[in-house]
């Protein structure tokens, strides 16, 4: 008998139909004898449609700025709704269940309305539920301050409490339903023979969350590698008949990821929406990237690359890589701090660049993977603006209208569908 | 500078623009200097959409026996939503506001899901809101029990939370904001010169309510009734111009409602799928109508009206106003209890009857009241088919197809388009 934290996202209970799919699942496992404790978003749309509600009455579209106590108020309304119909579900099945709303599972949130961080499970009344016989439905995104408001968790906050519930119960596992098959070595709809990764390490995963993997937020990934790593298990709700309960479906996120040794790119992940600014003629020495990457992070514009190069006149060349949508922003400070440091001011610029990432932990400590991915690049004829790395990443600026050619170069280059399917059995500790 | 408390219904916040029109009345209220706690509805259809999902989910209608305190958390997101549209509303209008549920606001109700009552309401966070400058806008509806569960109020609930709050915080005014104007004479669609009463106490109203009034729900009077009386303002939420904010529109209900003494009835309320039940043939005594209406209210069988009436043969008829339908169990019971006390068994029934209510404080007291009903009725052709008197109501009950003339003989027999008109200046105390 084991207990297990099952996070069900918004298409996985997008319909009555889905969620009596997800209730049969869950009374089954309820029959095996297992404990469930289920964390359920809201359901499909419910969100987007509140949202929509919410700017119509406000008569314009920051709501979230203007009004995020009671934005959060107003969502939290998404996971109560898909909750109650979840447990009913359940309780048709032949099972027990109750709906907790996230102030009565205690998920204490510190004060951010819209963006509130976990600050506590008080998983009592959870445990409770648990023990007496009952699944219990716990709405996942919210919380509740200990100033007592409610509060969401904003991006990846299901994920996030499911996570944290299942650490704060001493879970034995927490399995993530999606509406994909798990965790692919690339997106299959970029690369069409991207498969699915079996097992990955906390830190891959964050690195390719935080690059554009959708599938699970690099935030609530964070959470799951502190000590004690807890095993996160990504996998499919619509996969129905006897695959179905097949415990190595999907994607296991772990922190003993059995890597084998010739395995050195464990995923890619790609992101469009970047730009370079390249800055000309400015004085060499420490101060120039200083005060220019100083200026920036005080305006909030992140920047993602960072290259320094000599000129012929002894100046320096410095190219910086911003989301798209910084830019104007980052152009206009530059500037700035250009004319202060008595630099050229010449600037150029290049827009439409994807970033893609290689992440994998066997890159670390071997010296040829950036020459190997460098040359599958030129064999494809993709144009490289700008590239860095990590201890297990390397990322690399490509044009977005090379961004599939690149991911299928670097997919085959470093055999990423070969090396998912090979069996278990051949893998080593990682 | 008064505590206003205001309930809006679902009607009166159906839409953005409705929505937006209620912000902007309180944001009026705030700039005059007073403080306005709000009750408020889940917008239009939300309630009736959420019930088709849970029966979808369910798979069948019984969703509210079934599954009482999952409902309870389904239907309490209506709420939410409203009044987190409204806070923002508000907002945008330019005053301070901030939504509570019914768990913040602490409306405590006894444990029974889909119909709580309230318990106690510890009105602390709503008074230091309301302290604090800010608009408080409170979840109708629903509360929290004391074993921390989500809780709905049933029928009426957001009127009754809206007059438990009144009185919890010693409200200066207590309005009800509808989609009509007012408590009508009659119900203006079946007598189109029916007037708004603009004084009625709280023992008419609560008469009316439960004879089929709609305006307010009779358990929301009744609590505003206790001692010391709240006055309670059902007014129209869709006025707009300069009689919006006219003080003594609609109607006031109140422990003094400056009757006029020539003023006998105050209002009329009907409502149709009644049906009679004759019972030939009984033996006369105590023995026959004690053991039939036990043995009826054992059942669950609510009977309205009872008359007894000797026959030739020294027997009795029995006659007794059920809802129809209650029709076929009563005819059931009723004839094994005629069985058992030896009686004939002849039954006979009349189906498709209306009940229609006479409500005036002002007949206490006075003989010719009923036989002036009787009269009016008589020339309109009305056949009545039964009666019955309390110390301030008459109910007759009447063929559904004359329920409308009947209405009408009424209301121009006691003249009550005309004595709801007169000026306040010419009534007196009641």
């Amino acid at each position: 008998m084991a207990l297990l934290v099952q996070k069900y996202g918004g298409t996985s209970v997008g319909s009555p139909e889905r969620i009596q799919a997800v209730a049969a699942r869950v009374a089954r496992a309820r029959r095996r004898g297992d404990d469930v404790v289920v964390v359920v978003s809201a359901m499909g749309h419910t969100t987007d449609e509140l949202i929509d509600l919410a700017r119509n009455v406000a008569g314009h579209d920051d709501c979230v700025h203007e009004h995020p106590r009671e934005m959060d108020m107003l969502l939290s309304a998404g996971e109560r709704i898909s909750m109650a119909l979840l447990a009913m579900a359940i309780r048709e099945a032949g099972a027990d269940a109750r709906s907790l709303t996230g102030s009565q599972a205690a998920i204490i949130t510190d004060a951010w309305h819209t963006s509130a961080r976990i600050v506590e499970v008080r998983a009592d009344r959870v445990r409770e539920t648990v023990e007496g016989g009952c699944v219990a439905i716990v709405a996942g995104f919210q919380g509740v301050s200990t100033t007592r408001e409610i509060t969401t968790l904003g991006r990846g906050g299901s994920d996030t409490t499911a996570v944290a519930l299942a650490r704060a119960l001493g879970a034995d596992r927490c399995e993530i339903y999606t509406d994909v098959d798990g965790i692919f070595t690339c997106d299959p709809r970029r690369v069409p023979d991207a498969r699915i990764i079996p097992r990955i390490s906390h830190d891959e995963m964050v690195e390719l969350a935080q690059s554009g993997a959708q599938v699970m937020h690099a935030r609530a990934v964070d959470l799951g590698a502190r000590t004690p790593a807890l095993d996160i298990r990504v996998l499919s709700s619509f996969v129905t008949g006897p695959d179905e309960d097949d415990p190595t479906r999907g994607t296991l996120i772990t922190d003993d990821p059995m890597v084998r040794e010739d395995q050195v790119v464990t995923g890619l992940a790609s992101a469009r929406g970047y730009a370079k600014l390249l800055l000309h003629a400015l004085p060499a020495g420490m101060r120039t990237p200083t005060e220019m990457l100083g200026a920036l992070a005080d305006a909030g514009v992140s920047v993602d690359m960072v290259t320094e190069s000599p000129q012929a006149d002894g100046r320096v060349l410095l190219q910086l890589t911003v989301r798209g949508d910084d830019l104007a922003r980052a152009r206009e400070i530059a500037a700035q701090v250009a004319a202060r440091l008595g630099g050229g001011g010449a600037m150029d610029e290049r827009t439409g660049l994807s970033r893609i990432a290689l992440v994998g932990r066997g890159m670390s400590g071997r010296p040829g993977v950036y020459a190997q991915a460098f040359r599958a690049l030129m064999d494809a004829g993709v144009k490289v603006e700008a590239v860095s790395t990590s201890s297990i990443s390397i990322t690399l600026l490509v044009p977005s209208d090379q961004e599939d050619e690149a991911l299928r170069a670097l997919h085959d280059g470093f055999t990423l569908a070969a090396q998912a399917e090979a069996p278990a059995a051949a893998a080593v500790a990682g």
